[in-house]
C-alpha cells in the first residue's frame, strides 16, 4: 500500500506509521518536494484502506496488492478446468452452452434440447426462475421447469445450466442443476453468493452491467472463500452510453481475466447485444479472441418465446455458428502448438 | 405502441395486424414513402415489446405507454406523504434520516443517536447487515446490531431504516425497522422487492448504480404489486466514466421522478461522492432542487469507523449542515406559497 | 510517481533506478512480500508515465503529483477573479449569462437581450457559429449574428460571450466578443485551444461530455500555458447511460473543481438536461452548492426557436429563476460570513 | 415522424397537425385510450425534432428516418470500396494499416516502415501533428515528419495515412498524406470536417470516444455532403466505467455499421485497450467478426517511444499478429464462398 500525505505533514507521517506498524506492516517514508510517501509493506490485502483515507493529511491511498486472493492468478499459475459429466470448461477447451432463454412447455424444452444437442452444444441452458424488469412479465416456470430440463438431460445427455436466484429455490435449483447461474442483476447479491459458495456444484458467475473486472473477480472470491472453487466466470455485456445495442460487449475482458486469474471465462453474446443478427458476428470474435466458450440462447420458434424472442437464434442458425465458431478455435489451438 | 414497418411489406402487416387485433389493440396503418407506421392503441402495458420485434418486416417498436402503473403519476395525482411515528415523508416535507454506516458497538450508536436527535434529524440509519464488496471486510453486527438500533430508539425516539439484504433474516429486521431500507445492490433483486412488498411497513429503495430511472419505478412497481404502496425512492449516485469521486450525483433525477411518480425521493449525498467534503455542498443542492429529503452517514469517530469512514460526517458537521439545509428548504416552501 | 515492480525484478529495479536517476529524480526503493515500491521524487509533472510502464518487471505506475500546473490549486491559493467590463466571475460573486442558443434575427436577440437585462442577468449569450450534430441543421448566421450581438450589447451595455468553433472565425469573434467560449465538442481540439491562449479576453471554456475532470482541467491549462490565465470552466452535463434526459448534470464538480483549482466555475443547466422543466430546479441546486455563476438559454419565443428550444425558459420564466437563484446565493453568502 | 399526444388535447392536435401539412408532410391520428398518436409521413429527414418536441401537449416525438442520408445503407445497397495506390479497403477486403504513433526521427520511421511492409503491411501510418492531452507532452515534428513520412514511402511504397488537427496544416498534409485521418478528438469538429469533404482524398474518421453510433455516422455525413464520399470509419474504443484499460472496444460496432451503412469500418486495437498484451488478440477478433481491416500501432523500439509506448507492438509482434489474422480472415472469406 502507498499512502501519499501532503507536505510539511510531520506529525501526521509519525500518526500513519505507528497505526500501520501496530496492524505488523513495515513502514518506509520517502520525503519529497510536494508530497511525501509512505510505503507500507507486509499481508495488506485484508486492511481498509479507508482507514487511512480519513486520517489527517492523507492525500491519496494506492492499494498495491489486489484484494482477491483465492481468484487471483497468484493463486494458480495452471488455469482451473471445471469437468461436468465429462465435459470440460477452461483451459485450452472450447464449451458451448446452448438453450432457450426459459423453459416454457415439453416440446420447446425437448425439441430445442434434442437440436442443440445435434448440432454440436456442450450443456444445455434454460431458465425455470426468470428474473424480469417488470412484475407483469412472464415469470417461469419454476419447479416444473426444473423437471422438464431433467427430462431434456435425460434424452440427450447434456448436462443442465440454470440460474438459481433465490435461497428458498436452492435446493430444488441443486438437485436438477449441473452448474448453478448467477444472474449479472445478482453479481453482488453476497448473500446468494455465499450460499452457492457452501455448494459442490460449479457455479457459472455473470458479470453484473455495470461491475468492474475486480468486482467481478471479487464476487468470485465470495464464492470461493465458503469453500467452493468451481467458478466459471461470464461475461455478457455491459451497460454504456451506447443505445443502438441493449448492452456493449467488452471482449478485452477476456484477456484480462485470463492474465488476472486461473478461472474459465465465457461469454454470453446473446444478451451482450439483445439482436440476433450480432450473435454469429461476435460469436467468432469470442473464440478467435482466446476465451474458453459460449454461452447462447438457442429457441426452436424465436417468434413465439416468451422472452428474449429478438436475441434467439433458431437450432439451423446454431448449426452453422458452432461450425463456423469451432473452426476457429482448433486453428487458434494449432497455431498455439506450431 | 408504434410499429415501424419496412418499405414493401403489405402481407407482413396484415400477420401483425391481426396478432395486434386477437390481443384486444386497435390498429391503424400509416403508409410512408420509406416506411409504414402501424400505431396499437389499447391496454399495452402488460404487452411485451419483444413478441412484435421478431416478426418479419418489423424495423423498430416503440412503447408508448409506460411500463409502470402504480408507481406512475396517473396513478396517482397527489403526492404519496408516508408517515411512520409522526414522521412525515413527502409532499413539502423535508425529512433528514442520519446515522453510520454500520452500528459497530453500544457507545458508537446511542453516542452518534443521541447527538444526531439532539442536531434536528427525524429518523435514525445504521446498518446491522452490510453488503460488502469484499468477503474480508466487516459485514455487519446482525440481530446484536439491530437490538442495539432498538435501543438507541428506545432512548432517542427516532425511527429506525436499517438494510434488510436477505430473506433469512426479514422477520429480524421487519422486526426492529419502522422503515425497511432495500440497497443499491438489490435494487433488482426481484425475490427480496416481492418479499417486502408483502410486509406493512415503508420500503426505502435505493437506486441500482446503472439503473435507468425506468428501471428504478419498475423496481418500485415491483413492491407496489404485491400490496405494499409506502415505497420511499432514494437516489445514492450513479456509476460513470469519471473515476475523481465514487460515483456521479444524478440530481435531475429528483425533477424527473416528480414528474414520472407520485413517490418521495431522497438523496444520499454520502454514498453519491463517497467524500466528506462534498457532502454539506450537495446537500444544500439537494434542498434548493426540491427533494423530499436526506439520507446522511453521521459517524461520532469517523476515523475510526468499520465502513464508510470517508464519507461519514461528525456529529458537529450534522449540526451545521441541518441548519443550512433546513434554511433552504424553508425559503423554498415560503417562495411556493406566495 | 510510484513504480510497483513485480518480485525479484533486482536487476529491472536497478535498470529503472538509473532512468530515473538521469531524469534527475531521486529514488527510493521499498521491498515489499509480493512486490517492490520504487518512490520517485523531485518534479515529475512532465515526466511521460509511459516512459516506465513499459519497462521490463513494472506492474503499475501512480503518478502523484497532477499534470496541470497553472491550473492547480496549488499555483493560486486566492480564487481567480474575472472582470468583464464591470462584471465580476469568480469568489463570492454569482454571475448569470442569459440569452438565446443562437442569434435568428434582430427581433429576437434584441427582444431577448432587453428582457435578460431588465430581470437581472449580468451577461449576454448568444450563437454565432452553431456546431451541430447534422450537416443539414440551421448552423448560425456567422458574422451577421455577430454584429447584432454587438448591436444588443451597445443598447442593453451586457457584455457579451459568443462561441468560437473555428480558427477563421478568430478575428470576427475576438472583435466582438467580450468573452470567447469553447464548446464542448472542441475542449480537446487542442490548436483552438492554443489560440485562444494567445488572446487577451477570457475564454470560458465547456466540459466535453466525456470528460473526466482533470482532463477538463489540462484543457484549461493549454489556454493558460499559452499566456492567457483568464479562463472560466463551465459544467454541461456529461454523458452516462440513462437516457431520460439529454445529459446527466454532474454538480459536485464545482466542489472537486473548487478544491483542485482556482479558476471559476460556472454550470450550464440548459445543456445538462434538455429539458425546461429541469432547468429552473436544477439553477436553484447550482447557488446552493457554491458555484460561481450560471449560463442559460433564454429565448423570447421557444416554440419558433431554430435550436434549443425545448431546453430554453422564456423571459418571464427567467425572471423568476433568476429571483430565487440570487436570494440562495445571498443566504449562503450571509452563512459564510456568520 | 411519430408524435405522442397527451390525452384530451384536441386543440393541440389541430394546432401540429396543420404545422406539419404546411411543411409539406401528410398526417394521420390514431385515438388512443390514454395517449394520441399522430404518425407524419413525407420527406422528414431534415425536420428538427424539437420544433414538434416545444409544442403544446406533446409527450414525446420519435424519428423514425435516420438523419443520416448519403451515409447510410439505404443510399447505397453496395459496400463501398475505396481504392489507394492500389490498395482497397471495404467489401471483401482486409486492409492493415500499420506504423508508429508519431514519427520521432529518420531511423525510427524508415526501420518501422521497412519491417511492416515485409511482415505484410498495406498502408503506413504515423503521426506529424499529435493531439496530447497535456500541453507538456512532445506535439510531434510537424511538416519535417511529414517529410519523413514521404520518405518512407519513396522507399518502401506504403501509401501513407497520417492526421490532420488544424486548418492551418491542411494544405501539407493534403500534399503528403494518401488518407487524411481526423482523430477521435475531432470527430465533432464540423469546421475540420467540412474542409476535408472539400478534398479529393480518402478520410478515415475516428470514433469519438463518447460518440454514439449514429453520432459517428452524422459526421460522416458531413464530410459526404460536401462532395467527398471516400469515407472510412474508424473504432478504437469508448469511454465507460471500467477503468481497467484506457477504453472498451466496442466490437459489436462492425455488425452495426455494416447493418445501417456502406462505408468501410477498419479497427484500431492499440488505443482501444492502450495496452500491447490486448492487441493481438483483440486483433484476432476483429478478423472474426468482419471488420474490413485495422490500424495497429507499431514501434521499432516502444520503450523508447515518445508517445503511446505501452500499447505499441514490435515489428516482430507485428508479423505473427499480422499472420494469424490473415489466416482467420481467409476463413472467414472462404467459408462465405460456400
Amino acid at each position: 500500500m502507498v499512502i501519499v500525505i501532503k507536505k510539511d505533514q510531520g506529525e501526521e507521517i509519525q500518526v500513519i506509521k505507528r497505526k500501520a506498524e501496530k496492524m505488523g506492516l513495515q513502514v518506509i517514508v520517502t520525503y519529497g518536494a510536494g508530497q511525501n510517501i509512505l510505503a507500507l509493506v507486509g499481508d495488506t490485502q485484508k486492511i481498509e484502506l479507508q482507514q487511512f483515507e480519513v486520517m489527517r493529511g492523507v492525500e491519496k491511498v494506492y492499494k498495491i496488492q489486489e484484494p482477491y486472493k483465492l481468484a487471483s492468478r497468484y493463486a494458480n499459475r495452471v488455469d482451473t478446468i471445471i469437468e461436468v459429466e465429462g465435459r470440460k470448461i477452461g483451459g485450452n477447451y472450447f464449451t458451448i452452452i446452448a438453450g432457450p432463454c426459459s423453459v416454457e412447455n415439453e416440446f420447446q424444452i425437448m425439441d430445442t434440447a434434442h437440436k442443440v444437442k445435434e448440432y454440436g452444444a456442450d450443456l444445455l441452458r434454460g431458465g425455470a426462475f426468470k428474473p424480469r424488469t417488470s412484475p407483469y412479465s412472464f415469470q417461469g416456470l419454476g419447479l416444473d421447469g426444473l423437471k422438464l430440463l431433467k427430462k431434456a438431460k435425460d434424452e440427450t445427455g447434456l448436462p443442465i445450466v440454470t440460474e438459481l436466484m433465490d435461497h428458498h429455490d436452492i435446493d430444488a435449483v441443486y438437485k436438477y442443476a449441473d452448474i448453478i447461474q448467477i444472474g449479472a442483476r445478482n453479481m453482488q447479491n453476497f448473500s446468494l453468493l455465499k450460499e452457492v459458495g457452501k455448494c459442490d456444484k460449479p457455479v457459472l458467475l455473470k458479470r453484473g452491467m455495470s461491475s468492474t473486472i475486480k468486482e467481478f473477480l471479487m464476487s468470485a472470491e465470495y464464492v470461493m472463500s465458503e469453500g467452493n472453487d468451481q467458478v466459471i466466470l461470464c461475461e455478457r455485456g455491459i451497460r454504456t452510453f451506447e443505445t443502438y445495442l441493449r448492452n456493449t460487449l467488452d471482449l478485452n475482458v477476456v484477456t484480462a481475466i485470463k492474465e488476472l486469474s486461473h478461472l474459465p471465462i465465457l461469454i454470453d453474446p446473446s444478451h451482450a447485444s439483445g439482436r440476433v443478427e450480432m450473435v454469429e458476428p461476435s460469436s467468432r470474435a469470442v473464440a478467435a479472441i482466446g476465451a474458453h466458450g459460449l454461452i447462447l440462447e438457442v429457441h426452436n420458434n424465436p417468434i413465439e418465446a416468451l422472452c428474449d424472442g429478438p436475441q434467439s437464434i433458431t437450432p439451423d442458425e446454431f448449426k452453422t455458428l458452432n461450425n463456423k465458431v469451432r473452426k476457429i478455435h482448433k486453428m487458434m489451438k494449432e497455431e498455439e502448438a506450431c
